[in-house]
């Protein structure tokens, strides 16, 4: 095999109160990639559409998590790598992740699988470091892995992943102004209140009980965050407007989405998100800030192979 | 029925990452108490053997738990509570908890059960709160529901009861010293570095996922606690040194049980609890400090009428 075509999934990271730990994929959203074996033992960005990228090796995630992996290899193999980017960089739903991930996942299997799900996740976590100063595992896990992914240690690395209650869908908002992750990491102070601390793990203990259980009603009432999400939340215009209408209109819960700017909230079924996602956007419409807005399954896959 | 004998089972609470949300419940280890209606239209403390505990009713956390039973049904039913203190006061097993549980469980039957176990549960914090100046519900919880118990949620009041492997054995060493629960929450910094509430919460959430797959190794990694042991193991005559003998006979995961003094160990299977068990009582019989030792398996079922 000398070529593969991926699709390279978008995710949902800092889960409310998994912030930092836990993340889900996305089934609708994703960029395609391109990876091909060339003969000049060199790692290429050879193309990127949709959007304006770094095309220096060194500057592209997709061209840093490569290296890694081969790096760990002793590998001098060489590749190409195309990138139809529809996933916006900077909209909070691992746009960068999605390169790091895909192509380390088509590289790996190009190479015949030399390493497994969790080892990729590192040669990704690389990508990470480069877009946003920090190998955060959040988004480029669930990629990997699909589903939900809790990261449980960073050092030593260990991602678990969690069940998928089946009718859950994802609606995600991005209201298109910009928020680097450096700056959205800043802004958050970086001690907290044990009293908030207990809350949090309390409720990330019951989300992910919700999970084994498909107990959704549970689900809705754990995803809360009451340490990032107050502070980031000052960010995203009309944050506070658009909670209170997705609860409204039926969301388990509505958080942001990474660092934002999108916000993402959780619905029990289609129906319910489509109605979440009509109101965001009527209400959204007429608020001078341009949008996407996407519906989507929880991709329990990640990385595939079109 | 007039009268009802209860067995009021120890717990252990504060499990390493579910400091104050997390407790389970112990089988071998409890009071005896015997619960009786009288015509005085008055709780009374009758009898207390085993131990010197308060008689006065509003003294006494098994009295108060229930005049707050009470007090929600508007009922003048009076009933006389003897206890056969087993569990010692101070050593951190939650012998308050067990005799305000045992206490509710035994007036909500005899009563024909008007409440449910979520809401005995709030009478029976009103017990923590005389003995501790806190309500937590991280022991009163496991002791009337059995197995784990997570606090949710203290406002509105919310409790899970997660699933119990079938193997987990539970060591306890209670070193005869006294820590009152009161000084040792005053020596617990009330604010934490994010990063620490991260790992402590991502060692959350795995731990949930553990008992949900019965995987016993990730219930090992995950049973630590970064924030709250560091601090209160000071008080305890050599917590390192049995942390490490307690892992080196194979236990699973150890730590500070409630607010110490007694410390725990989680082990698969009750031939390493054995094991761990012997190793404690060989490496702290010379050293000058009298102590218990407990072996036993998870009861699953919390208070059980005898």
């Amino acid at each position: 095999m000398a070529e593969l075509k991926v699709f390279a999934p978008a995710t949902v990271a800092n889960l409310s109160c998994g912030f930092d730990v836990l993340g889900c994929c996305l089934d609708s959203v994703g960029d395609e990639m391109l990876i091909r074996k060339n003969n000049l033992n060199q790692v290429r960005i050879t193309k990127i559409t949709g959007q304006d990228l770094p095309m220096e090796t060194d500057q592209n995630v997709a061209g840093v998590a490569v290296k890694a992996l081969l790096k760990e290899l002793n590998s001098n193999q060489g590749f190409d790598i195309e990138i139809d980017k529809k996933i916006k960089p900077g909209s909070g739903i691992g746009s960068s992740a999605a390169s790091s991930a895909g192509a380390v996942y088509a590289v790996n299997k190009l190479l015949n699988e030399p390493f497994d799900a969790q080892k990729l996740i590192s040669f990704a976590m690389q990508g990470e470091l480069l877009a946003s100063g920090n190998a955060h595992a959040d988004n480029v896990a669930p990629a990997l892995l699909g589903g939900f992914s809790l990261v449980r240690s960073y050092d030593p690395l260990e991602v678990l992943s969690l069940p998928v209650p089946q009718e859950l869908v994802v609606v995600v908002l991005h209201p298109m102004i910009e928020i680097k992750t450096k700056d959205s990491r800043s802004i958050i102070k970086q001690n907290v209140s044990l009293k908030s601390a207990i809350n949090q793990w309390g409720n990330l203990g019951a989300l992910v009980s919700a999970l084994y259980t498909e107990d959704y009603d549970l689900l809705g009432r754990s995803l809360q965050d009451e340490i990032v999400e107050p502070v980031r939340s000052i960010l995203i215009p009309y944050f506070q407007d658009l909670k209170v209408l997705a609860s409204e209109n039926g969301a388990l819960g509505f958080g942001i989405s990474g660092s934002g700017p999108s916000v993402y909230a959780l619905c029990k079924g289609e129906q319910i998100a489509k109605k979440v996602r009509d109101a965001i956007e009527v209400f959204y419409s007429n608020k001078y800030i341009d949008f996407e807005l996407h519906l989507s399954g929880i991709n329990k896959q990640g990385v595939k192979v079109l």
